[in-house]
């Protein structure tokens, strides 16, 4: 199955009995999470990839808000990134990411209620267009991670936020995480730079996280997400960047 | 144990070992979305009301984000109100609230993922000053009420989202649904006002959810919650308002 994106006007292809799929977008951060978990299981799925601009019409009939990613199987549709990685723990119980003991898996739960708090800014800044907004939206991410530095401290046997392997939360925040040297870029603006000093247990976290199969399999560098977001910014964005070397 | 909220210079009301307490205050729909699941669960807990412009350091240092609802047990510290409902199901199992079933459990997840789309434009109708303001929020009430109109007709036996026994989501989006006639009274606005004939099996999920123990414990008429937000309004919440009848 091509990676190519569909676009309105684009046939529909055809599902097979049995088989997942995700509905997705190869740079959206919200269908790497899905991706994430779908690769970190190793879970059979075949990808869809959705222009996002010129919606095709069978996709937006099958989620009519429109956004990815989508999970299909037979009759059951799941929207929602962070609905998709729980549904997806539960069918698929190998490389487990919920933790057992509810007080760990509950807070869980609670660090994904705040990443919104460094969502917000991330695409703040992004959005931004002069230095004060930048200033004040880099504070706040910087703010914010130093929230996650002081948890994942808290957390005691490292280096991930469900100890010595990954919980859903690791791979809920990743994507983001991922995106933030990009923005530095982007807006070429050092006041957006990660102090790596001041937060150590996060830096050997992201450091940790880039060696796992599923990140690997699914992450860009910083450069490539770049290129993506200035075509984002041109009204143009490029669905098939760097597919044929990806 | 007094409800009287406790403010700034309130002497911390010392915990007892294996007690169950919640941080919370009594108008707040988030903390009523926990109360709601401890009363339907018969959970024996402490109530510990919290004055939320002059908030106590104790409760700050509890919750540095300062927001109720917050449970504590012990040394476990539980903030967040989906967290706070997600835990109390994982431990106390009776009238258990999560679907066993995978796929009616992720949709309850996904029902509250789209919850902002409902609480966004309710508080904004609340701050709105100008009519159009007022009726480009009424619509989109309206237009997430008929979202989940069509999703509660989907799920076939109700009265509830969970069927004939209330889910999870009910009591997630209970404390919202309860606010909305306020909302029309305090805006003296008819475009605020629910046409029942629209969201016919969302006006019957009203009505049974109305005769739930639960609802019945932590619930205030519209009136009541009318006065309660008028003094926020005035900048002077009365924190212990209705206390000696409630």
């Amino acid at each position: 199955m091509s990676l190519k994106s569909h676009a309105q006007g684009s046939p529909f292809p055809p599902t097979k009995p049995g088989v997942l799929r995700i509905y997705s977008m190869r740079f959206c951060p919200f269908a790497q999470r899905t991706r994430l978990v779908l690769a970190h299981k190793n879970i059979p799925c075949e990808v869809v990839n959705v222009d996002l601009v010129k919606k095709p019409d069978w996709f937006l009939a099958l989620n009519p808000l429109g956004q990815v990613p989508v999970l299909q199987i037979d009759d059951k549709i799941i929207p929602e990134s962070t609905a998709t990685c729980d549904w997806l723990d539960d069918v698929y119980p190998e490389n487990r990411l919920q933790p057992v003991d509810p007080y760990l898996k509950v807070w869980d739960r609670v660090l994904h209620e705040y990443i919104s708090k460094l969502i917000g800014p991330l695409y703040g800044a992004m959005r931004a267009t002069d230095a004060s907004e930048i200033e004040m939206k880099a504070a706040e991410i910087k703010k914010h991670l130093q929230f996650y530095e002081e948890k994942l401290k808290g957390r005691g046997d490292g280096p991930f936020f469900g100890g010595s392997k990954p919980s859903g939360f690791d791979f809920l925040m990743w994507p983001f995480y991922e995106r933030l040297p990009a923005l530095t870029i982007l807006k070429d603006n050092p006041v957006l730079e990660i102090e790596a000093d001041k937060i150590p247990t996060l830096t050997a976290w992201d450091k940790a996280m880039r060696q796992l199969p599923a990140v690997k399999n699914t992450m860009f560098n910083a450069l490539s997400h770049v290129n993506w977001y200035k075509s984002v910014g041109k009204g143009t964005p490029d669905y098939d960047m760097y597919l044929a070397e990806h």
